[in-house]
């Protein structure tokens, strides 16, 4: 069965778009946060927490029309939980950044770059799939390439992971060892991310099974 | 316990109110907890767990009338959201209690209190908020004051947080880390607590908006 | 893959029932590796990631069927919760494997072999309640079982907490912190696990005041 949709009920579509936009943004300032010298971390940091707000306008705003339309595109539990998954995103690239700073830490070590690389590739693609929506096209694609990027951040994750905890020259030093557990938890948030990347294509997923 | 006359739709109202005022009490014993000597902590502990389980009960007397009630005052997602958020202010409340006496954690640093102290007040303020549910009003205001408290729990949290994990002294006790690993799960628990209270904040400005 | 040519609403059940029953392949795999020599767990925790994998088509199953089918035999959103809770049980369980072999552990300490005892009980209590979804039979007994069966795992995770955390010898070896961090995650994930099958009980619950 086929439903026109007014303007008001379609402007769901270009708010997903531009939430997804935003993480793009949020995504490119951390990577450039994991690659800058530590001193010039807080200001890219702040870039961070900006993206971050913004999304959290655009989640508001997606939630308002939400409450407000009588007919919306698909269930509105699905629109909510887009919504949502989209934000959980962004809150975990801001924390990480956030993180990063708050903890003072010193050079990152190898791989945290690689999970930042996969966060960006995921926040690509995700604002490629977001017009689909509206056409309910090629979102199977996406589903994939999302959980093929989730598989490659949770190797690099696990390396990295080791790498910290469980060095091949063991950790003698009162003040390394509380660096290895700030390093843990920044690259647990930064897994977060990559996780939250696959509930947004999850989402989307069960919004196309029940379109189809 | 006695039950009022009332439909069972307004039912609710009286539920989510006195959530909230159990949250209160709790959030009260834990400032005295945070006050008290290491020695008295396990006794008010136990008064804090008394809270959380009361909390869980209304908890489920709201679920069984959601299950039970053919028309509800809102939507059953909306009542289902508002009570699990009460819920988690009030575990999060409880979990911080319970880890300062499992760790058997020595005096507390400054700023735990100012962190509890924001948790009181975000507490009262939520009661305050409750039985406008009913009549639909002052809604914004609550909104926008649980946000703003949210936003002073976070900056406290961030001091708190940068105090305990990189203090002017560097750490070059190995006790000394372990400590830090404790106090740190603890005030992340009681900003969790401040988040969750935005959640609930959150959950009622979309019935709000639905409901306008 | 053959697909029974039962009534579409009905073919939710069995799909439960072998959610629980991979969560009892999981949990059993679960008790294997924590009584292993630590060179004998990489290749157990494969058999558990099998199981996680098995237990992840599962819920996609239930997911793409809930997405189809225009009339489920209770409500759309408790479907989802329900497949969502068992899938966090078993990606409790495993997170909780893989972090044994990532993070090199040693010999683990008392305990943590009794909270994989209460989530096997759990684990076999949920394939014994699951077909009672049909019946609406015995599902209060189940709901009752399970709580007691968290308070156990509560007690017991607390009491292993406490001797990681707050040991008799007080811990002067960097290393020695380490790996109480380490540790600390295990039977921290090992009480998810516990948490997500009450979850997974008072979702059923929800269902059965709801049919009653």
């Amino acid at each position: 069965m086929a439903f026109r949709l007014t303007p008001h009920e379609r402007g769901f579509y270009p708010l997903f778009t531009r939430a997804a936009e935003n993480i793009v943004v949020a995504a490119d300032e951390l990577a450039k946060l994991v690659a800058a010298e530590p001193g010039a971390r807080p200001e890219i940091a702040r870039r961070v927490k900006d993206a971050e707000n913004a999304g959290d306008e655009l989640t508001h705003e997606i939630m308002v029309k939400l409450n407000k339309v009588f007919v919306t595109p698909f269930d509105r539990e699905d629109i909510y939980r887009l919504a949502s998954s989209l934000d959980d995103v962004c809150d975990a690239i801001e924390e990480a950044a956030d993180r990063i700073v708050l903890y003072r830490l010193g050079p990152l070590p190898p791989g945290v770059d690689a999970q930042v690389d996969v966060l960006q590739r995921a926040a690509a693609r995700t604002v490629l799939a977001m017009p689909g929506l509206e056409k309910m096209a090629q979102l199977q694609e996406y589903w994939i390439d999302v959980n093929s990027l989730e598989n490659e951040a949770d190797e690099i994750y696990h390396r990295v992971l080791a790498g910290i905890l469980s060095p091949a020259e063991p950790i003698t030093d009162p003040a390394a060892v509380l660096e290895a557990i700030k390093l843990k938890e920044v690259v647990d948030t930064l897994e977060e991310a990559a996780d939250a990347f696959e509930t947004v294509a999850n989402t989307v997923e069960s919004i196309a099974v029940k379109e189809a």
